[in-house]
């Protein structure tokens, strides 16, 4: 019996993904996907939070990043990996690398975050300043990288897109009745791998992606079907990008049954929400999920509703200028 | 060959804590043990984090409540369980109860907080108010159980130390050269049971207890090798016991190698140190092992550690306190 072609056969699919597994998991564990009764009444659905904030890293990301290294080749594993971020991504290629005995570069721009530098050297990468704002800093990287013939690793490629789907495959296999599961959007990996594993099992789960009002380029570009780049002043660093990723358009265009923008005071109205009633820290794109829902309330009235807690990197400062601000009902944003 | 005769006929084995893993594991996954850079730097060590706050419930006990719930007789199931808490030995129940169809009732005293009355019936457990405090609820709680022919669980039951010595196993196994585990004791579950389990395996690793300086009396009666009661004024509800349990008190001074007393002040200091360096919440007793590691940093000196984080249930409005508060150099305390 002849194989299905794949229906364009440069996209990614559920076997891609399915592949992935082993290599994720020789190194971490599947995540829990709890019901919160709270956040279920808030909503008025039945609520459940994918805990992706229990990875090493704190983010859903490392899954991506272990498939990668995973699967460089010999060559590839001796010159090293190139990276231009103290984010998630940056911190997840960090993990993978150290775990597979790989040397890991992140160039950053001066005056970059001190903890995040921090928190990548302390996972043995090492931090090269250079330039005054990311965008320079990947620029040389990428330069870098090309003169000493070590590859530089952007934020959506395939591997780490089908390293990612490994949560949402775990989602599935935990409630095989979810009927819309919820995610964060930053370059539009999690968003991608979400949708092609639940869109290949069941159709009928829709998925919907959100961004930050305060940084809609990825939703807007999705909106529009062509790239629109937009102003970048939210608060939740894990959804500010400023120019969309062709890769992640094509499939979000083809997959995504909607994709909404939240404001920043919904989000961290949300992030105090989560802590409220789930008692875990989430960064604000981990919480972006939870203000798309309460915004959705009425769509999603009875249904089975997995939000995906993206990642937990927020810092003290940025915790404890929630505590500080007078509280208002931004919750309903 | 005949099998080696345990050395005290009541007292529990590495063996019970076995037999317990299945029970446990069929409705909770292992939670993950992590080494964290910040606070290694910090303590001058290897630090681990054992994550129970990961679990359903936000706490270790559940795993007893699944041990203990498993093996019900058909009469106990029917005419279900009764206990005195709405901290998390009575979440468990209830947790555990819900998971096995088995009716859960627990009393509490009138005015008890209703953040946590509300995370009991989210639960579905039967929720009673009772007299003026804990110990009158407790009592007539106790004489409910009787009239009705139910089991009353109290918070140190051989069972429910069973089960939450998987945790301890799962430490062994993820570092077997662990050199310390600290455990924070409240009735002394967890205590025992990581003492039993690791002195079973290696008795070279050291097991040591933290109470609050403002909670003493399980610590002092242990001290002292007999029951003494202490004034009760800790924040960490978890560390907060009046009187000691003869069962874990035996198995404590027969394993336990120290046992110290830190101040709230320091306890406090370790919630936003944890949230910092890893981006977990920590209810207060789940804090007291950094606390003490904090304080015992010299003897620990590079040594590899793992810190249980035996919960996480903070509320909103403990968290909004500690950040409230001037800062001081309280983590010294």
């Amino acid at each position: 019996m002849a194989e299905a072609e794949p229906e364009r056969g440069s996209m990614s699919s559920l076997r891609d993904v399915i592949a992935a597994r082993p290599r994720v998991y020789r190194y971490l564990k599947p995540t829990p996907l709890y019901q919160y009764s709270g956040l279920s009444t808030l909503i008025g659905a039945k609520v459940w939070v994918k805990h992706e904030n229990h990875l090493p890293v704190g983010a859903f990301k490392v899954r991506g990043g272990l498939n990668l290294v995973a699967q460089l080749s010999a060559a590839e594993r001796g010159s090293g990996l190139y990276t231009a971020s103290t984010g998630n991504h940056g911190q997840s290629i960090a993990y993978a690398a150290r775990a597979h005995g790989v040397h890991a570069t992140s160039a950053v721009p001066q005056g970059a975050n001190p903890g995040k530098v921090a928190a990548m050297r302390g996972l043995g990468a090492e931090v090269v300043f250079h330039g005054e704002d990311f965008d320079r800093a990947r620029v040389w990287v990428t330069q870098l990288a090309a003169d000493r013939g070590g590859r530089y690793v952007g934020p959506t490629e395939e591997q780490l897109i089908h390293g990612v789907g490994t949560y949402a495959l775990e989602i599935i296999e935990d409630l095989p009745q979810v009927d819309v599961i919820i995610v964060p959007v930053g370059g539009g990996s999690g968003a991608c791998a979400t949708a092609i594993v639940a869109k290949s099992i069941n159709p009928r789960i829709q998925v919907i992606g959100v961004q930050s009002a305060q940084a809609p380029a990825i939703q807007m570009s999705w909106a529009a079907g062509k790239a629109v780049s937009a102003d970048m002043k939210t608060i939740a660093e894990g959804l500010a990008t400023r120019v969309p990723f062709e890769n992640t358009q094509r499939i979000m265009r083809k997959y995504l049954d909607d994709f909404v923008l939240v404001e920043d005071a919904a989000i961290e109205a949300a992030i105090l929400l989560l802590l409220e009633h789930t008692h875990n820290l989430a960064e604000g794109a981990g919480a972006a999920s939870l203000a798309a829902a309460i915004m959705l309330s009425r769509k999603l009235a009875g249904k089975n509703v997995a939000l995906v807690l993206s990642g937990g990197n927020l810092s003290l400062d940025q915790l404890r200028r929630l505590f500080e601000r007078p509280r208002t009902p931004a919750a309903q944003g």
